[in-house]
């Protein structure tokens, strides 16, 4: 293992886009989160992820996420019920962009959740993700939650 | 107290410029925090925050935050030895934008800390952190570090 100090003089590589978005860890009562897979033909089919999507030119990943969640989820959540918890920033060499992942906890929502996008959803807790492979972009959030929860 | 479920059916507020900045969390060996006093003449003349800046568009935050470092602090550090801690979302309404910061840490750099704009600094421990008068946006800041450290 060497340390970062041996890196500080690495070029940068070359710039990618930069996609924004912002990602809801969604916890019940239980301290389960909700996980969601994604769906066949999209990239990185069968993975497990936190329900969520691109925040567009010009919006808060608040009102990205609020939106998205009504979208995906049907749920109803509002911009004073989410809390910022942490970000990831991870190149995604393969599929040519820079993800910056906003992640926030939501606890209070209002309405049943409802897959409307036929995406399979499972109610997980922490010690439990191992069993839902996920994208590698996700992988840094899973010591934070377990630490949380 | 209400709860942020009485805020669901809020309106949201009027959209504003979303600036993204990246910030550090610059720690030294004794569990010091390198805090930034703002000149005077700028906009929150005297609060103290973090050391950091506007990440340009298309830029990554770790890309920004190198860069801002060497010019404001002349020190050098690198992609690998930023690890993001968390974010904020404030809307600062008095001044006309949405501020979203990306928060890492940071505890390996080369060179000495040296304020190129002519800022003072302090190392300053985070049970210590309310003798320095913080900007609004860096306030959530204080119980993470206080937890971290």
């Amino acid at each position: 293992m060497g340390s970062c100090a041996d890196h500080i003089n690495d070029a940068l590589p070359s710039p990618l886009p930069v996609v924004t978005v912002a990602a809801a860890v969604l916890i019940d009562r239980d301290g389960r989160v909700l996980l969601a897979q994604r769906p066949v033909g999209k990239a990185l089919a069968g993975l497990w992820e936190f329900p969520g999507g691109k925040v567009e030119a010009g919006e808060t990943p608040e009102a990205a996420l609020v939106r998205e969640l009504k979208e995906e989820l049907s749920i109803e959540t509002g911009v004073s019920c989410l809390a910022p918890l942490t970000f990831v920033s991870h190149r995604y060499d393969e599929f040519n962009f820079h993800l910056l992942m906003m992640v926030f906890v939501c606890r209070v929502w209002r309405g049943a959740v409802i897959p409307t996008e036929n995406q399979a959803l499972a109610w997980v807790f922490p010690r439990d993700f191992r069993n839902y492979p996920m994208p590698p972009a996700d992988l840094p959030l899973i010591p934070v939650l377990q630490d949380l929860l």
